[in-house]
């Protein structure tokens, strides 16, 4: 039956960057699935507090291989 | 890490309205999924009966905070 | 060949909600056009009038069996 | 120059119904803007708290014409 | 409650043609996902090698119902 | 005036391909409307029955020049 | 049951600009079909020969009351 | 904080063309805006009455210079 | 193998309308390449000073032949 | 009427980052609205001169409470 | 720099299938463009005459690694 | 004919963040293509390996005056 993958779709967060709100959320999901290949980022958001950025937001679908 | 949150994709049904069919989907998954908190709407559909419609059909995703 | 089916798109009015919007515009369609199947909303708008809504407006795709 | 409109969007929020939320949001703009003619459900989200839906809230635009 | 069905996402892949890479997809899934009722094709890739195509890759929605 | 063409919208089915489920819904629509010129796919999805799939359903739209 | 509009779908064509497209689509179609109330455009494409534009072609929606 | 734009959402109207409906739209906003800078057509839509296109309407995004 | 397209994206800018915005990619385009076939409008903007419009932008998708 | 908030569209600019752009944006517009909340980010754009990116600038939407 | 690749849109053509179209389409860029590595399928079309299905058409993106 | 601009699509490639990503892309096409002005993100993804974001990939247009 060839490879298959399976996407699951995360939501990553933190106060720096869009770089470090993804590396989040992979390594977060990565502690219980196995074998993460690729991510493809679906939103940006963020939260405003007092008139400043306090954390930028991702939508980001993951892929793994299923066994 | 911080928090990071993981989507599912559900398909609730109600004879009544989309509201309905919405919190049937919530109850639902909220039996095996702790911690929703949010969801959004993706679609809008419906079954037709002898020219009467008889079912409201959401598709919506839900967020939990993963652990 | 096996079956095909038709869509066609409506759009429905309703002073009340978008299921009674919905139901009226397959209704009313239902008048000429028998076995339709199953729908799928496309849009939702309305009219206001003097800061309050008057009429809620579903755009939907129905389909039916063709003979 | 003939009619001019401009668009607003808006979100909405009701425990009961998106009808509500738009008809809230509605009559909220209408205390500082007058002249609001028709609007478009943009997006559908809600909140949900110990496996209930507690919040629907409405993403939508609404018109009114430029003096 | 009524019915609820649950969505997830796949990525299938064959030498040979889409629909090949959909069924691959469908059965893998099948292994410990009981219960699946329908698809919906999201994206059509495929890799190229020495200006050849060598696979077709599908990615999909398929639903299933919740217990 | 002109040449003006009008769109249809169908869905085809087949248990083989979507070509097939293609060439199923124009030739079952040319019965009854002369003079369909092109088709665009928009949609394509299926059904699964035991881990299997067992139809491949397309939605396309259809034009044909208007006398 | 309040009114009901169907849309149907057209593609015009014109040598000079997309408003007589457009024009040329509706007064094309309003011979067979009466009380057209309002029209989207949802495609602008054309032809060229030549290194020359030689028409403009307009796919829009156009909708009408039902009895 | 560098340059800042804000975009404004504008519906314009024309008897004749797109063109003017757009030219009628920023010039009536110019009235109050100063410092457009540039436009996005979102979507076109227009009126038909016994037939004919009565009216091109235009939804457009214009952008300013925040001070 | 059978024919073959291949697309571009251009740019076409006029003082004047979208068609003759076109019309100038097109002719330009068609300096360095033959056989442009068909164009498709994926973007319309434009330029503002002092309040009018002084510029019509379009972004275009064009096919020509692959020898 | 329960809450309503309000979204602006906005184009933030920076030489360093998206990020920073966002922020720009944000604090440039907190200076005349009070109650930001959130934002999404809708569209990523830049300049370029002489091979090189000089401008980051953004495309983003930000929601506040109406009174 | 790194790796950089540049996408190239395609329209392929096949009696048979949309497989067989996208294969038509490579192998034909491929004589000109060395290492294409993936494609990405944008949409379907297809031509009918006589109430048959006579060609099928693809819109794809590929792309390769700049040198 | 007025300016008339092309554009071309890229994937960039980097360890480190999107924009450094952007710059790669669009520093590697400028050293064959001259005059390139601005550029529009598309898509974002990137590569992961043992639970780590290994590549940030962006697919961007980059936009160049046509001589």
């Amino acid at each position: 039956m060839g490879k298959t993958f399976k996407k699951i779709e995360l939501v990553g967060i933190s106060e720096k960057s869009y770089e470090e709100a993804i590396s989040n959320a992979i390594e977060h999901a990565s502690k219980s699935i196995h074998g993460l290949s690729w991510f493809e980022v679906s939103e940006q958001h963020g939260k405003i507090v007092d008139g400043h950025v306090t954390e930028f937001q991702v939508v980001l679908k993951a892929a793994f291989k299923l066994d």
